[in-house]
Order: structure tokens, then C-alpha cells, then sequence
């Protein structure tokens, strides 16, 4: 390992960004490579390493600028990049509310389809944590594991809690110029799912980002969160008590934005038997209304019989949401 | 669903075995039949029904006659038994230390594979559960969620402690006789797994009962449990202090005693990165040369490179297993 690393030093690219603060005594590889040389650039501090589907997931963290604290991230990448000096495509999957990247890691499946079709997936946590903003654990639905994936302006969340800046630019310029990750990874080439509010997230992200993602797709999602209970708590917390304001943040109300004819290159599955879609919370149906009216094409909304908002039905069409994904991505 | 009740009721056959003891407020089921009537055998509370890869997930429990507690089981009927009358076959999974049926339901993906070749999947508990043994919850390894599947003949495990009785006759009898359940699962066409001491279980049950398993698979099982520390705790707790004893519950013993030449439709996976292999708890090598000693056939053992110990491991090869056990299921 520490041959390894010296061979890469001696042909490590120049220092493009600043290497992340150091707490030496939990990071031993980012302290060995600090030690060697401060031109090396290995942003990633990494927990576990474990096999998967012929592949390997990393649980990773690192030192985010954005949001002022360590951030957890899960990466696979699939057996495709073992001795390959070919780059692969990457699925970004945005989790639900209470989650952490291993629930979907663990539960998700999506590693099975991801290793047959030679993409890397990125799992990143779904809030800052440890900000200790009042009130900041109070509620499964609001604060940590529930930042909705937005720049917040209200105080103290505007304090941290940037995850939009912070999925669109910090990570993914750190982890595709990662010294370690970023030879095997196509910045190019990426597409972005996710459940519930993370399917809001990957949804609006797709759309407030046009170019950014290949493709769009989500379970479940929380569509037009302007709307219903728990889009209406996070938004007025985190945005504000201007409803102008909240809908730059809604899918429903930014699909109504796109060109007439628009291709949205986008999967939705929800469960007939989601609890949550039964009370509202989802409206998917508000949002295919809105696709409608713009004249946009490509949206592929399916009502799964009988599925429900766990990871059991997650599991059970993750293939082909890495199908719909690799589509775009393999084109 | 009480018309439908009513319905069967009417062709319902005569009673076989006693209904369970009811505890009516929690069993609205089994007590609407109560109250209608107390010739039909419905043996099973519903505790979740959950969609999963076109088939149908059931948390159940029932009342135990053999270990005198309520027992929770999980059933998956693939998608195959929707809307047919032919029965499917069933693979049994039985699971390691610690864990209850939802981890492998959840984790270990199954599903996938059992869906695409008509299998359905049974997954009984670890222990029985609550009998307030003195010492029961005390430990991982021993105890609750450590019955290692055996009839304990010690103080004071030998009450309930009875898994090999209750896998091989309570459970099979009460599950493919039950009225609601029994007329989708083929008790004819059988097979069993497991991983760690659920492997051990898998295994040795296999041996023990010729006939019973059409055939048998293993995840990082448990393979000596006479010569390694996990093994020799729980023998000695359950069986006492007689290693003669032990070895009847051995699958490297057992595997000695088979007849030359014998095909023994086995395949077994374990992981080179498997803390607990390099600990010497598993011992595969072991059960390996017993079976060159013994001049058996038919033993697929795989050391799957860099794996470890965890689910990750068992969802990457959980296909393997469901078409190892579908050669001879669906033969």
C-alpha cells in the first residue's frame, strides 16, 4: 500500500484544489500521503471496503467546504473497472427521508443491475449532520437526514445546509478528481435517481441542471412538494414563508418551464399500496398533469400494483431504473 | 377478505390439528374464522404483506407446540402462484447468529432470482424467543438467535430449545397443510439453505434426514462446529460436555458416515475475506477432505475471492443458490 502510493505520487497530477482539513489520527491513508507529499490530491477518507456483485462499495467520507462538516458518501464501483483504464458512467441516488447512504446500499439492489451494466453509483447522505442547529433532530422530517436537497436561506439553516451547491459542484468535482476514485469515473457521463425526497431531489437537480444529468428517474417521489404536508414544512423552514420562492425548488412547477416537445428522458415508478402516495404526500399525479400542459415528451410514469414506499419495491425495479439510466449513459 | 373467508369455509376440510390458542385482539384473521367456525386450519397470523418482485412477502407467526413460544416465520410465494393451481417448490433459508427472518427478506435478495424461476422462499426464525431461560439474551452467540438449530438435551434449554424437531416436522406440517398457504407450496419438493450457523443448520439437517432436502447449499457455513469456538460454546450449552454427542450435529462428522460414491447436490460459498473463516469458525477445509475422505460426490465448494461475511456477500451469490436448488427442484 505504501509502495502503491509512492508510485502514484511520482506521477500524481498538480494540486488543483486544496486538500481538505486533516484530523490525522482517523485518516491514515490521507496522513501517510500528507506526509509523502502535499502535491497528491485524496480527498476521500474510506470506513469500509466491501465486496459486492463482482464489485466493490466504498463507504467513504470527506471534509465538504459547502456544508462545513464531514460528509458520508457510498461509491460502487462495478467489476467493469477492475484492470480497465476505460472510465465508467455514474448513477447518482438521492435517499429518502431518515436515511444514510447505506440503507439503499444495503436494501436498494441496484448493485446486481449496476455490475451487469458497468456503472458506478454514488450514494451521498441526505443532510449535513452534526451542525447542531436548534431543533436540528427533533423530527424525522425536517433537518438532519431530511435537507431536501436545497440551498436553505432561512437562518440558521442557510448555515450548512447547501445541499444543492453541494451535490451539483463539491462533490462531483471532488470525487471525479479524486486522486483514488476519480480515474475510474466519467464525469461526463452521469444520470441521477432517487426515493421519495430523494426522488424530489433527483427530479428537480435534473431539472434546474439541464446538461448536467443524462437521464432522470425516480420511485416514488415527492412531486410537487409545494403541495402536501411534508414538502410545506421543509420549504417554509429551510425557504422561507414566500410560495414564489418554493417553487423554484417544486418538480411540478419547474416541468411547467420546459420547451414544448422537451424529451425528459425520465422513469417515475410509484406503488399503488405507498401509504404515502394514498395520503398525498407524493402527487404524481399533479405532476404528469403539469407535463402535460407543457407538450413535454418522455415521461414514463408507471403505478406499481400493490407496492408499497419501502425498499422492497425499491429493490424490485432497481434494474430497471439502471436499465432506463444506462440508456443515456452507454448511448 | 370476510366473504372470501365465509367462501372457503364452505369447502374447507375437516380439522387435522388443533387450531393455536388464540389471542383474539391481536389476530383479527384467525379470529373472524374462530368465530365463524373451528373446522378450518388457518395456522398463521399475518403480521405484513409486502410486495416484492411481482410475488407476494408475508411476515407470519404461529403458536409452537414444539418450543411452547410463538414463532415468527416469513413466507415468499413468488409471482408464479398468482392466478395458478400448481403448486410451487420451496427453498428453506435458514438464517446466522443474531438475525431473525427479515434480515435475509431484506437483504439478501433472494427474491430476485426465486421470482424468475417459481420458487418460493420460507424463512424461519433463529431460536424461540422468550422462554426466560436464565442467560438467554446474554450473549450473540448463545441462546436466543443461536439455537444453531438443534434439540438441546441440557437444563434448561432442552424446554423449547427443540429447532431440529421443529424445522423438520412442526413447521413443514403446519406450513403446507395451513389453509391459506399450504395449497400454493409443493411439501414434496424441498430444499434448504443458510449462512454461518444457519449454513451449520442447512447442512447437517440435510445429512441427518435423507430424502427430505432435494438439495442443500451453504453462505460461509459453519462446517465443524465440534472443533471451533462458536460450535463448542453452543454444543456444550445445549448437548453438554460428550464431544460423541456433538459430532451427530457435525457436518464434517455427519459427511464421514455417507455411503461412497454418494451424489450429495451440495454447493457451499465462502468468502476469502471472511473475518470468520480466517478465525478458524467455519472451517470449510475441514468439511471439504471429510468429504475426499468419505468418497462423496457432488460437493461445489467456492472460495469467492475478497468477500466477507455480510449480506453484501449472500445477495452477490443468492442467484447461484436459487439455480443450484432449481436443477433439483424443477427437475
Amino acid at each position: 500500500m505504501l509502495l502503491r502510493t509512492l508510485t502514484r505520487l511520482t506521477t500524481s497530477p498538480p494540486l488543483k484544489h486544496r486538500l481538505p482539513s486533516l484530523n490525522l489520527s482517523n485518516h491514515p491513508t490521507t496522513h501517510r500521503v500528507a506526509i509523502l507529499t502535499t502535491t497528491v490530491k485524496m480527498s476521500f477518507t474510506t470506513k469500509a471496503k466491501i465486496a459486492s456483485f463482482g464489485g466493490t462499495l466504498y463507504k467513504l467520507s470527506h471534509k465538504s467546504s459547502t456544508t462545513g462538516t464531514e460528509m458520508a458518501v457510498s461509491l460502487y464501483l462495478p467489476p467493469q473497472v477492475v484492470n480497465s483504464n476505460a472510465k465508467v458512467p455514474v448513477l447518482i441516488y438521492l435517499s429518502g427521508l431518515t436515511c444514510t447512504p447505506d440503507n439503499c446500499a444495503e436494501k436498494g439492489f441496484f448493485q446486481h443491475a449496476l455490475a451487469q451494466r458497468g456503472i458506478a453509483f454514488v450514494l451521498p447522505d441526505t443532510s449535513p449532520r452534526g451542525l447542531n442547529h436548534p431543533g436540528e433532530d427533533e423530527s424525522y422530517d425536517f433537518g438532519s437526514a431530511a435537507s431536501f436537497y436545497i440551498n436553505a436561506t432561512q437562518e440558521p439553516w442557510k448555515k450548512g445546509y447547501q445541499m444543492e451547491t453541494y451535490l451539483t459542484e463539491e462533490l462531483p468535482e471532488t470525487l471525479f478528481n479524486d486522486e483514488e476514485f476519480g480515474r475510474y469515473l466519467d464525469g461526463g457521463r452521469v444520470s441521477i435517481t432517487g426515493h421519495s425526497m430523494g426522488g424530489h431531489g433527483a427530479l428537480t437537480l435534473y431539472l434546474k441542471y439541464p446538461g448536467l444529468y443524462k437521464s432522470v428517474s425516480a420511485f416514488a417521489p415527492i412531486a410537487n412538494p409545494s403541495q402536501c404536508p411534508w414538502g410545506e414544512k421543509a420549504f417554509k423552514g429551510y425557504l422561507g414563508e414566500d410560495r414564489e420562492e418554493w417553487k423554484k425548488h417544486d418538480a411540478t412547477e419547474l416541468v411547467r418551464k420546459v420547451k414544448k416537445g422537451t424529451d425528459l428522458k425520465m422513469l417515475v415508478d410509484v406503488g399503488t399500496g405507498d401509504q404515502f402516495y394514498q395520503q398525498k404526500q407524493l402527487l404524481p399525479e399533479n405532476f404528469e398533469a403539469a407535463v402535460e400542459e407543457a407538450g413535454a415528451e418522455g415521461l414514463e410514469l408507471r403505478y406499481q400494483d400493490a407496492y408499497d414506499h419501502s425498499y422492497f419495491f425499491i429493490a424490485s425495479f432497481a434494474e430497471d431504473h439502471v436499465n432506463h439510466a444506462a440508456k443515456y449513459l452507454l448511448a
